[in-house]
């Protein structure tokens, strides 16, 4: 059986499990705890040389890590990506936006909030991250007054890996009140048929 | 005709330049300074809202923006994409492994160094980022001592994404020297048909 190394109170690892809920892929979910450790061990190294999770494992025994290149080969050929070129080119833009603008401020700032419970040392960066965080929230808001998912009509994989930190980022002390097409979007993920909770 | 508004001795632009040029795509590129505030600009926004480059804007006014989700638009039904789904999948692995934990490391701290010329207040970060930028090049280099080319034994967009700021990964203060089979595959791309230089 296919087998997904993860923590599902990361972003990362929750937006797989829920493509993989969502599609109705059936998997083994082997729980990995990385303030642990868990993703540094030489046997972990293995699987995933760069000590990350989320990491699959297929049955003939490969490997594929990168949480949005996971998303995209399970979503191929399913409409969770598009039929249309430059669609699935929007869908990859959203992709590269949340790992570059939008993870590194928003689930850093929860880490220090909400795992790490605020250390002194890192109030700095946390107020850092909370401009540049608001700055990606807005962007997203832009687009979802616009159209209803990040690429058009229907749900894509844009929007779940969007959704994962987003509808958490009240834990790294975001006001999503302030963002009201986020919230109405998180509403419609949330009222998915197959959508799974976080916790 | 097809327009790139980029800064070619950005990786991220120069990035999209090369595959151009190995595909033989004809395009105008629209310099944008960035450090001149070109990319924070009304009319720029309204190109890509969050105010970077590359962006590419199509003959029909539509933008796409994300320099690998650009390449990823490009290469597909080419042989720089793969015509198999885990090589397709493993190509998109490297791209995202590109933008979260190369480009933040090599990127930045070649900025820090060749364009800001090493203020001494950043100088602590850019000793942090020699460590995770050396991880990153050491993860490429075991890859390329296996297979010739990150996915196998084809370049690929894959390649093409992480040698626009490896190749210049000196002017960061990165060893290129330590690592054989980067500067083999650095030589390797050099001297592939339609090459085009950064500078």
């Amino acid at each position: 059986m296919l087998k997904v190394y993860g923590d599902i109170q990361s972003g990362n690892c929750y937006k797989v499990k829920l493509l993989l809920s969502f599609l109705d892929i059936e998997h083994e979910w082997l729980h990995v705890n990385i303030l642990d450790g868990e993703s540094q061990t030489h046997e972990f190294l293995k699987k995933n040389p760069n000590g990350k999770i989320p990491t699959v494992e297929f049955t003939d025994g490969r490997f594929l890590s990168e949480s949005n290149a996971i998303l995209t080969y399970f979503a191929e050929d399913t409409h969770y990506s598009s039929s249309d070129k430059f669609g699935r080119a929007k869908i990859a833009q959203w992709l590269f936006f949340e790992q570059y603008s939008h993870e590194p401020c928003i689930a850093v700032a929860r880490f220090i909030q909400f795992y790490l419970g605020m250390p002194i040392e890192r109030k700095a960066e946390y107020e850092a991250l909370q401009i540049s965080g608001n700055k990606a929230l807005a962007l997203i808001n832009d687009q979802l007054s616009v159209t209803p998912y990040l690429v058009g009509e229907q749900i894509s994989i844009a929007d779940i890996a969007l959704y994962a930190y987003t509808h958490v980022a009240h834990q790294g002390g975001f006001e999503l009140a302030l963002y009201p097409s986020i919230e109405a979007w998180c509403l419609r993920i949330k009222t998915s048929p197959g959508y799974i909770a976080m916790a």
